[in-house]
């Protein structure tokens, strides 16, 4: 029979990031969805796929949305998103948690690739540049097929901000980042516009430089306000941008973090950078000249990426 | 200058059936959101908007989000939606819910109406049908603007169980209940079909009885699954339906909580009938025969409303 | 490489209604789009293909839309849609306008299998019961691989009079109906509801009478009042309807042209009846007990078409 | 009573751009919308405004779309689109074209007007600067409300050029245009962008200065492939997304033709600038720094427009 065409989705963990990209994928119609999470955690994993599903009819969607801890459910998927991990907790040094961190990833990605051996792989786990790596080296599969999140978010946070200064729709505004995320994060000001008319010739400098600060700890700005918990909303919302971009093969612009091989100096590294995401993947990796300030940032966001990596068991 | 054409709803209650319905109402850019909750949750309602207004350069939508414990934020509002409120939890009586949540009423009804004298309400606090009433009795609002909200759960709930028994896409099983949440939930089986064709035809009726008895235990199944917490998808998305109808205008036939005047034999009570739902609010009853079996299943379901009545304070 | 998910969508015929289709499907990211006619109208369907094209970053969809009179163009469709055909003109007598779309059907269809030996075609192109049946032979396709199109837009023109009638949301009004188009056309007023409410029961039977002999008409009452032409957006929305359900694998429940086998009693004739369409085409023929008078109208329908079978050079 | 919500937009002219702007308007469920053309053209008008209605139901949208040629049906509309005019005919002077249309747009606006005075119109009709011009002064309305359309279409043609040659999403290519249509067009190529990347970064200027021919002649390259007729799917498109801009209030960047009162250095008559659309009608025009060489082209540009200006029997 056979022309079946339903794409899949599975997101390995179930907690708000993950539910909410599982829930936004399905409210698309991009792929039914599988919603993976520990077996102690089977029930609310269940629970929420099942909350979610019985919003299809009201919302109009036809997804089909199921939890499980059994990775045999995932068979299959073209996609295959990784939210699982820990975050930090106060008292915990950064070594123990990429070590922490990095086992998960292990554990998950063998799984993932036992019953998908051709899916893509989309990572948000913390410390994502070295999560990504851990992933890639375990899942073997080859480097477009094995892709970051970080940049997608950072500038939608910087295109927030930036439509909020100015009182403008968020469609018109556009922003890239490069390098990590947070302190990391490498902001290319000068790609930056609102209906394509630079930035800087919109905001005074000292302004635009309030919007990058925040941009920056616009991570840590959630995480305070909340007091309990991070971002999980655009964090989600980013995730899903890549899942559409790869499943309807858009060839979006889109900054991710990408397996360097040469590229920008940097070699054997995740790092974020501007990509095309289409229907294999990671397509292609964008090279833009630097100016000697980006240049620096970007190393010392490069420098911070293979100090994480040592941690790592397995480099 | 005044040509301004954005429509402004604000939800009450920032947990997660009010987030969801906050975000689920922006990213359709149906309106401005305004999300409130207590002054000691200013700060996560306050992240929560942000996180929200984060995703909308990605998802693609111009709406504002705030989050305030200032219902001064409110004022204008098309909408309100009510979702503040507390579970029962474990040794509570039902009185004492009753007595804590009309209490709640009362209090957030008094600051919705002195900054938003022309809106409609919706709301989704339990016991949903007697704090409708609370509501209404408080506002001194005409009875077409004050609506609570249960059928087009409990039906989206039973819809989705009919699609995955028959493997048919939701948006074609249309189905319709009347009466109360839960035990009480009058499901008019007679008037559910799959692409128009009886369910009876189609199902046979012990198959069609168990879709009804989980269907009435929805949320239960949902709570007892989570462990911790209750349902929020399907509930925000069917508030949601809810409030496009009316900010749309868009008179849809759904099942709501309306308050009768001598519509099905009752009179001075909130009780889930048939309506049309559109830019005045609830804008008709719609009186259906009943079978003797469904008169007797209403007529517990409106005693039960009255119990619950009995117990308010301003009846 | 090949992992590219674009499905691939044909339309034969860039009228008006194929153009439009053409457009709908694009602009729903569906699929990437071939608008195909004959070689003389070669550079006005690239125009229209190049003008959708154009309108795509402001509509905000990713599909390329392509014109042709190649069918090398079409290889490798999912879906080949049929508009194709000449229009009964004044003083053409009916045998004359079925011999030849006859041939007209013949030779796309040879051309479409050609390059498209998979693909699942739908069909517009009137007298239509019998235009289905002359590609479904020609194809050589298995029958849930060829459909034809006319109870999706019988319905729709059903809903939209009822809709205004009672001044009520199109979204809660459904609407069915078996047979053949115009005259033939079998309206199943009693599975026919207003939010799940029958018809019969919110509108007096005169007035039902009257809807239904509108919709009987609806094609006439659109080609009176252009005066030149004949309708084109609902009969595209129609055929779009039919292409997701496919492309999605929806199993939407939907009237369609089937080929008979035993099912109403019939055998060896395309006829419009209740069906199931999802990812492997007209997944299945929804048999429904019929009263004495619906059976006889359907005799009625059934006749007609064998009436233009006849006709057929190839049956 | 008085709380109904829905937007109203007329559109002027039911050939097939303004039909295509009805739909797609009330596709969206943007307004109600009334579709108006002379009184020989009423019943086609009607025919085409049927044909949309009855496709809402299977495109899932409630909008009311109506034909007429009876101005009284247009009252109270928020925005009003002019699409209405003729094309210039092999033969006919420039000048009588202006004259001809001078005249059309006169007694459309006086019409407009006199039943809706406080809505904004868009004006479609060529030569469009001049035509805009003349809706204005006829209107007697603020310059706010009175908007030409040139720039969403050519930027679009140009960012659809720019998405082929590249092969990426439509989505990530942004593109400006200032002055007027066709030869007059200003293209900013330093603010064109793919995915925030300055397209000379990108293409060869040699494949820049093709891409920015072929936009100039972007109207004619569809005119000429058609053979009869001209473009309508993206120009309807470009006027749905200045609606959409202001009645949701977006407040877009977008370019549009505005009165100018000093700014760039001309005054009293109307061009192609960047502005910015919002719930107020053309909100603001944003001052670009230009080149010489943008400086010099822009001028003949406004020459162009004054030169038709001069045509007009009210300046």
């Amino acid at each position: 029979m056979g022309k079946k065409n339903r794409s899949k989705v599975s997101v390995i963990g179930a907690g708000f990031t993950g539910a909410t990209t599982a829930f936004l994928t399905a409210q698309k119609e991009l792929a039914d969805v599988v919603l993976v999470d520990i077996p102690q955690l089977e029930n609310p994993t269940k629970g929420k796929a099942l909350d979610m599903l019985e919003a299809s009819p009201v919302q109009g969607f036809d997804a089909n949305v199921t939890g499980t801890s059994n990775y045999e459910d995932t068979a299959g998927s073209d996609i295959v998103v990784i939210t699982a991990g820990i975050a930090r907790k106060p008292g915990m040094s950064r070594d123990d948690l990429v070590t922490t961190n990095e086992k998960i990833m292990r554990s998950v990605t063998h799984e993932v690739v036992k019953y998908s051996p051709d899916c893509t792989i989309v990572v948000l786990t913390n410390p994502v540049d070295a999560m990504t790596y851990t992933v890639y080296k375990e899942s073997g599969l080859p480097k477009e097929r094995v892709i970051g999140q970080s940049g997608v978010l950072d500038s939608a946070r910087f295109r927030t901000f930036v439509a909020q200064e100015l009182n403008l729709s968020v469609k018109d505004i556009t922003g890239f980042v490069l390098g990590g995320h947070g302190d990391d994060m490498v902001p290319l000001v000068r790609y930056s516009y609102a209906g394509g008319i630079p930035l800087q010739t919109l905001l005074p400098q000292e302004r635009i430089d309030q919007i990058v600060e925040r941009t920056r700890k616009g991570g840590g700005e959630i995480v305070s306000l909340l007091g309990n918990g991070s971002a999980y909303y655009a964090p989600a919302a980013s995730l899903v941008e890549m899942i559409e971009a790869i499943l309807k093969d858009q060839r979006r612009v889109l900054p991710a973090i990408a397996y360097l091989e040469g590229e920008y100096g940097y070699d054997g590294i995740f790092l974020g950078v501007p990509t095309i995401i289409g229907g294999n993947g990671l397509e292609k990796i964008i090279e833009l000249e630097l100016t000697d300030d980006e240049k620096i940032q970007l190393n010392r966001s490069a420098e911070s990426v293979k100090n994480v990596m040592n941690v790592l068991s397995l480099t």
